[in-house]
């Protein structure tokens, strides 16, 4: 992709308030979203995480209360949630060290060496700040996704603004060992909405990019 | 962009262990890594954040000890390091408002309201919590930056194991009302990196994706 074309999608895209719900992501696409989920990168590569990509519309009319109202629950093509594992259990940790080993056919050593760097960085936080370093992994995996649906030509709005607690509810997840971070509704803008041409406000590039350069 | 052309970009990435010191990006394509920074959405449009870009090699230099001595610190192409607001004081978000209000030339009834609720969420949270949600924005940032860089061509790896007190002290952060919250180094790996041709490791789909579908 040119650099032109980055920007373009980059520019083009912004927090959908309004879905067109007659459209839906073909599947080709959509298999590419959920792919750039999994293939999101993650701290030691835990992949603290679980989404889920909600098709009934049932369960979208019952979180949409749980959105301040927001119309993009029920209307966008595609909803996902995105949760973050509200600890990491040694055995998460060698569930992971397992699937790494298998994969990389790495060398008992340098698997040890791995789980120890792993295991012992993980004991050192409290489980509140290992729930608050998952989330933090979490909102990679957002901001891949967004990025990614861009390019793609897909819209998308991130909904923080969500009562995670009723949204574990109905989705099932208390006591799973997950937890609603955020979510993002996916699919197409409709010609309606008025936010598709409001200018994009940002703070100057110098205001919030410095460069250290030598005195 | 094609699905094809986005997987293949996200299989292509990896986190880069040795960069091509010999190598450096392009002023169009560093000029449109550092817009898709600008252009990274958050919260409330708040942008909680602040982005030093090092090109001073002798700081790139002070920093690697603090990032267990890895070499991307100094042999990449660039090194951004994403810092987050450690809290947002009323003027924050006033200043925030007010820059809003003048590029969307909005209603002051819309400002207004937007403002309230903007500072009620803020005011609701301990400044723990407002520094944990803006570390939080900042990673979608980070998101960006990278699937941004993949989709251009560029190599990334995203620094957590650095030692973000040592960066504060190091980058002059320490009582700015900025803090490290990650880093990442960009450029292009080198042909001696052996990571680039290791299978990536992730779970498969079933295990991270769950379909919510009616019964």
């Amino acid at each position: 992709m040119t650099p032109e074309a980055l920007l373009s999608a980059l520019n083009w895209r912004y927090a959908t308030k309004q879905f067109d719900a007659a459209r839906t992501i073909p599947d080709e696409h959509w298999d590419a979203l959920e792919e750039s989920l999994v293939l999101t990168p993650s701290s030691f590569g835990l992949q603290p995480w679980k989404f889920l990509v909600v098709e009934d519309p049932a369960v979208r009319e019952e979180l949409k209360p749980a959105s301040w109202g927001q119309g993009q629950v029920t209307d966008a093509s595609h909803l996902v949630i995105l949760a973050a594992r509200t600890d990491n259990s040694d055995e998460d940790i060698n569930t992971w060290i397992a699937r790494l080993a298998e994969t990389q056919n790495k060398s008992p050593e340098e698997i040890d060496m791995y789980a120890k760097v792993l295991t012992g960085f993980n004991g050192s936080l409290s489980p509140e700040q290992r729930h608050a370093w998952n989330s933090r992994q979490v909102y990679i995996a957002l901001g891949q996704l967004m990025t990614s649906a861009a390019v793609l030509g897909i819209d998308t709005c991130p909904l923080e603004g969500i009562d995670t607690k009723a949204y574990d509810s109905i989705l099932g997840l208390e006591g799973s060992g997950f937890a609603t971070a955020v979510a993002c509704a996916l699919g197409y803008r409709a010609e309606t909405d008025k936010y598709a041409t409001t200018p994009k406000a940002r703070f100057d590039r110098g205001q919030i990019i410095e460069h250290v350069v030598a005195e």
